[in-house]
């Protein structure tokens, strides 16, 4: 242990004694089953109870990420306690921290009426995100109770596309007008103003609701009194379309560090913001669902689900992997012939398709980066394929005479050697193209490259290399 | 195409005029190399030389990020041309943005006395950055010219261990003493003095530079202007140790939406400042590098680097993977008696082995996620494992069972049948165990979890998945 303590060792000391109190929770529930005299029931359930308010109490201290993180590491009947003892407010906040697969299953668990308490807590924001996992009457409810501004505001999020900026943007703004001098947006600024009270970054609009600029506070202090805002509004500012998708934003946010940015429509008029917050939330949920369906995962399996769903949810891929299985092992079927006559034939064949696959897949790594960073474009697109084949041909041929040498060291069979390393080689060749092709069709199609690829990919080095090997065998060794 | 302008759209708009100006260059050089009258070299030498200036002049116009993604994208020879026409400070800026295998290809192309010139340009934060990368001489050269102030900040950030967050903490920091009042410290905004000018969270300190809180700047107008700043500020802050992993603490910022955060010694203090986006560059190469990594590259390989350095990079782990994949093929030659009697065991084998991967696969990218997230304790462990292993149970019945149907239809061979699905079943608990096994072992070792865990599950379920389907076959149906 290193003798300072770490972020990570100061979370678990926040989340250890809620933790120890829910462990105790269950302690007193299996003694009140096992003593079933009233009297020790009553005890047990004011311990019960006493214990399930001091869990209360603990999670209502602590930041709405430290509760999520506690309800994520959790068992399921835990989880749901300790998200019963979470006051409607801390719910909704602690909602927007966690997988959304998780948020799903704990309101899918919690009665309606606290589902609208929970709805009503929030701002129009955190509606925004909450609404579409709420059942449709408790939405209408909350809805209908809404002043229309906010219901306005709800009404425009859900219209935009799912996954653009217009989901993401929020509407707490603190816009000035351009006419404003500094002098009266420092007072209003005084006077801690709605939107104004918190914000970093004003932006500067002009009497048609035009942006025309940010002013970032230090800036604004540093001006004189009279100066009007639209002066002083730097124009240059980065600005998004509430259409543009909000992967490519979250991106330009990373590439450009912004903190946050105004979202303005076709006529220019400031719609919303961004902030890093929302984005880097958005990307971290993206980007994990990825990695999960990559490896055939529904893109919410929850560490701590029920095991028929997450049996379940692997069902899809498990038959897909069984058919491109089969049906590569239909490929050596076809030579059965001629492994019972060379049975050394067997013990070689899933070298060449290992090492194919192997390769493919660290094209198609580089390929599936390039592609998400925006670093691989139709203009290089030529010269990098040049490169990767240039290097299949350089480690087929290096990788294929190693193979070979070590199959005729083995077998003292110098034709079987020479199949070897041609096999090798020329596997290593079709794996690199697969392993550029994939990703680039499936980017061209308008899909995640990284999803299928895996598959595609050893379907083809497997079944390839099986036939490259088997057949080469059979025309040179066996006829 | 979308009617409304994307972000990336935008950017390619911005560099294209660049790209086309770089591939002019090219046209130019190739008619002077096929011309070579003395009168044609020199008008071209002009022409050359004014293509440039024009490179170097749209360059001077582009932020920083955007030039960074000019040269990630562009050839090797266009790259370093650009690279040449950029001014000393933009190049500094450009090299913080670039990933790091190409900021060290790019310096060691470098003239020294330029990358002097680009040394002396940065401040003391870009300086620590780039020391690192640049030969011995020079940072000597640079260091012997800073004031004594930046040479110690220097000495003390290579002094912290790697991936601390020493290494990345930056020291423009916006201090106030806490016996300051609110109307000092807003007269000193005013002036804008150093580190005062963009902050928009001032840190307040104690006459002997302890950290007291945070103050951001909406909170600072808003109270009256006697207050002293020490009781206005937020001693709830997070702080970091100079000595904390970055990881864990670029997990933090994420966690808790932090925009910034103070670095405070064991006496608390103030020693430094961790901003979102410096964490959020550091996170982004890293996970960068470790998915390269995986796939057995070397974090850094350049998708449009030389052909000999892309071949080399991969031999390591070519090499590893004809290892194993040579292991478990001699789990094969063990029966190579048992596939000349029964040559359909040859073609069942890898559907055995690939499913075994597959579902390996699943579960460990499962793991590996909960160990990246610290959402998997040792708390929670065994009822995670639980889990798993009762669906590997479920999925190896049902799947196990479909295997045996098919081949039992295929061959006829009822025996054959039952020992498909018997090994099926059974390759899927090994799988399911490794899964979860070796990621979890890499953790305890303080290694990526990540990384490795793919070869060792291959192998292993490959292996295994021979010898039980081999095995099983040759005791059952053969003996």
């Amino acid at each position: 242990m290193a003798p300072e303590q770490g972020t990570q060792d100061r979370l678990n000391a926040r989340l250890e004694p809620v933790v120890r109190l829910l462990d105790r929770i269950e302690l007193v529930e299996g003694i009140a089953r096992r003593q079933s005299t009233g009297r020790t029931e009553l005890v047990d359930a004011l311990t019960h109870r006493q214990v399930l308010a001091e869990v209360g109490k603990r999670l209502a201290s602590l930041p709405p990420a430290d509760v999520a993180h506690l309800l994520e590491s959790v068992r399921l009947d835990q989880r749901r306690l300790a998200w019963e003892q979470l006051s409607s407010a801390a719910a909704g906040l602690v909602a927007w921290e966690l997988p959304p697969a998780i948020t799903e299953a704990l309101v899918e668990a919690t009665p309606r009426a606290r589902l609208a308490e929970i709805a009503r807590s929030l701002d129009a924001d955190g509606l925004a995100y909450l609404a579409p996992f709420l059942p449709a009457e408790v939405r209408a409810e909350v809805v209908a109770g809404l002043e229309p501004r906010a219901r306005a505001w709800l009404a425009e999020v859900a219209a935009w596309p799912e996954d653009s900026v217009g989901r993401l943007m929020s509407h707490e703004l603190a816009v000035v007008d351009g006419g404003e001098t500094v002098r009266q947006v420092l007072l209003r600024l005084r006077r801690g103003e709605g939107a104004l009270a918190q914000a970093e970054t004003l932006w500067v609009v002009d009497g048609r609701d035009r942006f025309l600029g940010a002013v970032k506070l230090p800036a604004l202090l540093r001006t004189p009194l009279r100066t009007r805002l639209e002066a002083l509004a730097d124009p240059g500012v980065t600005t998004f379309g509430p259409l543009e998708d909000a992967d490519a934003v979250a991106r330009a946010f990373e590439r450009y560090d912004l903190p946050s940015a105004p979202v303005v429509d076709g006529r220019r008029r400031l719609v919303g913001q961004l902030t890093f917050d929302e984005l880097a939330h958005y990307a971290r949920d993206r980007a994990e669902r990825a990695a999960l369906r990559r490896a055939g995962l529904r893109g919410d399996e929850d560490l701590l689900g029920p095991v028929w769903l997450g049996a379940r949810q692997r069902w899809p891929w498990l038959g897909v992997n069984l058919f491109t299985a089969f049906m590569a092992s239909r490929v050596i079927g076809a030579f059965e012939g001629s492994i019972a006559r060379l049975v050394a034939l067997a013990t070689l064949m899933p070298i060449v398709a290992s090492i194919g696959g192997n390769t493919g897949n660290q094209t198609a790594t580089l390929f599936i980066r390039g592609l998400a960073t925006d670093q691989l474009s139709p203009a290089n697109l030529a010269t990098v394929a040049a490169k990767e084949a240039a290097i299949a041909l350089v480690n087929g041929a290096l990788w294929g005479g190693v193979l070979g040498l070590v199959t005729f060291l083995l077998y003292g069979h110098l034709g079987l050697g020479l199949v070897m390393a041609a096999a090798t080689a020329t596997n290593l060749l079709v794996a690199a193209a697969v392993g550029m092709a994939v990703p680039v069709a499936m980017h061209r199609l308008g899909r995640d490259p990284a999803l299928g690829s895996s598959v595609l990919l050893t379907f083809t080095t497997d079944s390839m290399g099986f036939l490259i090997f088997l057949g080469l065998a059979t025309v040179f060794l066996l006829d």
